[in-house]
């Protein structure tokens, strides 16, 4: 069987390099080209030394033509506003593109300009297809551009979407308290991410400002048909990886159990291979370093709430995983293909 | 100037270090001894290292005899329910008594029963002041009696409170997301705080049905003279000490901005030793081993939700930090005696 | 192609939970049986979460006639001195048993007597094999009985071996200080693993009378043809996973470059698909959830030292991984199978 | 009591801020200024958010005129080679200067050079008085200028010395392996000291080649009278704070037992108010956050070594607080003055 070339455009960030962890092991394709900016010429394994042994080469200078020559696939994991003008080059010169920035997730270039600025390119907008496999499985097969999720709307979307689609909670009204590993604040140092500063202590961060919460508003919108507003507060956790989402939201029918709930959970996920509805509070330890996700429900009757709550780790399901996962998925692979392993437990 | 003889019962959880800590510094109170149950007759150095040099004796064997010959003042680190006929014997006695367990702190013995059973002693729930300092200072001077509050209460009712005493929020709707550290789930070794399973990850636990809940509301309710129901949801954060309480209302007035939530809770704290009213985010790591507590407050116009956020160090301010201050305010001393410390900082 | 079946003795622990995460994604081999001797009867997904959608039945109750109806291999992840009579009665029915426990590393039985007590099948002592695969690869392949070497044994004589083979340094005055993640202790949760009291500190423990030590010794002596007497002082890092083993030496000529030694290493693994020489100091982040090995080597001119430094994942490669790589080595297969994997970075 | 004026120059780092905590607290002296050159002007809680509602004011713009102004005492918290310039103009106008560099800790100015390039100013190395308290407690009480030890050398020779006092242990083959919290590291954002690549994991660093080395070497060389050549490896673990030095030696009497060798330790410390000698093995988790110093021994009768532990609080024993004992020692106030309280455990 011959390997499907793939390129990583952006390698030497925490996602780049996840990428790298989980295709080095994917059996059906073959990674032709590391690109980082300002590493290009440096050697991959003194960047990352957990490469020693398993990433002989150097970081390569990026250019559209230079993937295109090697490449058919392109992942980029690049920081904001830099996946634009990439992907447009490198979708011109015929090669699949999955974006894991935020650059293609929203579909309304209004929306966009208000948390990000202008697009650069609003056009791609519409190519683009938002792809959190487990609920757009058949919309975006023979896509061009695949604007991966990202880390807190998967975990968020996964816990609270399938109550929204059995139309058992409310569109309004809806909190989603979100703590996050310190990955997920990316590799740059800085004073925040310092040990002796976030190491033995949470505190939350960008309240009521995040840029995730409108790429969450605009799939919990698709959901239920209806426009939704909702509050987002991220926390950081002195943990490297995980991201838990603990979501608030009103039952449309204050007299159902949480069996109920459940159920509706399950009915969503019984033919997913990556997710598990648990009876006990999912806790991020549990899918750490797997492309695994696990929610459940809590429901508080005394004082009408309905709590979902989802756990994945924002590097693999957040991430590079389910990259990997959209990949699979377009090619045709079992969506599993690479990404079967368990959590590092403990 | 002669010190004021108090003894500790329940010594050897880490409450009852707490307060061995914060007393031996303390310039007005003398330790006469302290109690510890299964611990009796072990040296207290051998049980807690970090006294060694420091407190010579061993854990007493208790008797509320040998308290009252000996001590004015009894502080109760004990577990649930054995408060109860601790405090009874030692009142009786005429020993002024601080409890730190949940025992006296509900009003209701009907709420109490709903939440932990009957309660053992129901006509003292009367006698009981429960002694939020901030909130309650001229309210337990008298008492023989006090309830200290929780640390989960504490953190979320300092955040929350004043913004419904001035009416900025809705009682209805409420949603509190705290974060703890480990040392709030207390000293007994469970796979659960089993380094292994907790040190790298996060998980919440008890949601919907946590005892601190009616405390919680208690208080609420008290503030806005209606009968508040939230859903609280605790978390357990790798971390030591400190507690978050991310705390979700619904505004009275939706136009109001920010400075307007920040103003009344400086307004509240004006005058407070221990609370400042912070801009930035309130970290748990800004407080540590600390009395202090920083709250702030954000907006979230787009949804419709005010966000206020208490951060506490739950041994101090959570727990023997706070009896401490219930002490001093009730002796007559300032309220910072013995209790004047930065925190530990980074 | 045909999975060999194996089963899990000792399932429930920390090493028998690393084994069925290893195992279940190993393409040859198949797991009939995950057995638990106190929580047999008990779903394994509720004990190990992680393992939810991965492991749908319970642990089975332990009769030697019921392993042997359905495996041909057996690893036994059990408490030292229970591999004892379970190997003896496993390798009466054919079977072959990689002990990951103490039992079977020690080839003397009176050397087993000073450190544990008389050894209740001496006989068998002769007929297991010591298997660190990069030093033994040759030695064990027709082995019944594999004794799986330590976890802090594996990180040093990786690092100092060679070393010694080559006649680099002296058997004399070696001094090993190994630091481990509290997955070292073991899954039963004590006051030491308790997260309040480890996760924020380091400590040493069993200083100068630790159980590995013979065990190095041993090896080490093989080596280089004398009898080794060294020091050994494991500490306890508030990390899960890792153990990194920083080991004195003095040069057997002092007037040798860092090169020199290096090279050393280089050539004692320029083969080996687990091992890297690391210019850089060993870390163990970089070698987490992976059977990989960094080793490197450093001089202290001025004092007369040679300072080797090994990291390993103490549960993959100092446990349940190398036990895999064995049970490779001795199939016929590539050793890396089943054990492809980088480390989990960051 | 008229308090003593107090200046720190060199503020906004870790050790600025602990001597800020440490002298808040302290009865008699006053902070008179808090200079930081970068950060002049800027607010000193926006810096350090844990001295809301405890400091209001804003680092000052240094000049040694201005410091003189106001205050007698200065201490310095700057980077090293900075203080060698601000010492020399601030004893020039009469102030005690208490350094906490590197810059005045070693006598002879060719060692110094071999370590650090050329001194700036060697006529005051002679100036200087080296000040571990426990053993210099009566050399520097008539010192302008006190350097005060580092961590690393506070915890290896308080451990060692009395050791090499009594002649137990031999001067050569001394191997000292220490472990540092991620404060040492200071507080200028790094990758290394990112919590996402050092959060857990633990690594060694400067092996062989850290600038501490020859303070400690000077110190014990002064111990015993004869040059002490040693091993020194410090590691990283993931804690903010604390210092764990495991030391090794050779006994110069193989027979004697562990009682002969803590006796020793008891008998140095005896009348020490800081310094306990344990029989446990030394945990920083049990002097965190406060000025204590626990030590012990433990012998390898079998390998012929002995194993000296000490274990501190690198900000406080091992700086701001050693650097206030010493004012307390030259002031001739009690030298617990402002520093009695017990670590913060758990």
């Amino acid at each position: 069987m011959e390997r499907l070339p793939v390129a990583i455009i952006g390698a030497s960030g925490y996602t780049g390099a996840e990428l790298i962890r989980i295709l080095l092991e994917h059996p059906r394709v073959r990674l032709t080209g590391l690109y980082a900016r300002k590493h290009a010429g440096e050697k991959v394994a003194d960047d990352f030394p957990q490469l020693a042994g398993r990433v002989d080469g150097e970081y390569l200078h990026y250019s559209a033509d230079h993937v295109a020559r090697n490449s058919k696939v392109a992942f980029l994991a690049l920081p904001h506003g830099e996946s634009v003008p990439t992907a447009k080059e490198l979708i011109a010169r015929g090669l699949l593109v999955l974006d894991l920035s935020a650059d293609f997730r929203l579909k309304s270039a209004e929306v966009y300009a208000q948390w990000y600025g202008a697009h650069a390119a609003p056009e791609l907008l519409s190519e683009a297809r938002y792809a959190l496999v487990e609920r757009h499985r058949h919309a975006f097969r023979d896509a061009r551009l695949v604007a991966v999720p990202g880390c807190y709307p998967t975990a968020t979307l996964l816990a609270l979407a399938p109550l929204l689609d059995a139309k058992l909670i409310s569109h309004e009204g809806i909190v989603v308290d979100a703590k996050s590993g310190v990955t997920g604040a990316g590799r740059t140092p800085t004073q925040g991410v310092h040990f002796s500063e976030i190491g033995e202590g949470i505190r939350g961060y960008k309240i009521a400002e995040h840029r995730h919460t409108p790429e969450i508003e605009q799939e919990l919108s698709l959901a239920c048909g209806r426009e939704v507003r909702l509050t987002f507060t991220p926390h950081l956790v002195p943990m490297s990886r995980g991201i838990l989402a603990t979501c608030y939201a009103t039952p449309t029918d204050g007299t159902r159990t949480r069996a109920h709930y459940l159920d509706a959970l399950r009915a969503a996920y019984a033919k997913e291979p990556f997710v598990s509805v648990t009876e006990r509070a999912p806790d991020t330890t549990h899918v750490r370093g797997s492309n695994r996700v696990h929610v459940s429900v809590f429901v508080d009757a005394r004082a009408g709430k309905v709590i979902a709550v989802g756990a994945i780790d924002n590097l693999v399901k957040g991430a590079a995983g389910q990259a990997v996962q959209c990949l699979n998925a377009i090619a045709g692979w079992p969506e599993t293909e690479g990404l079967g392993g368990t959590a590092i437990f403990p």
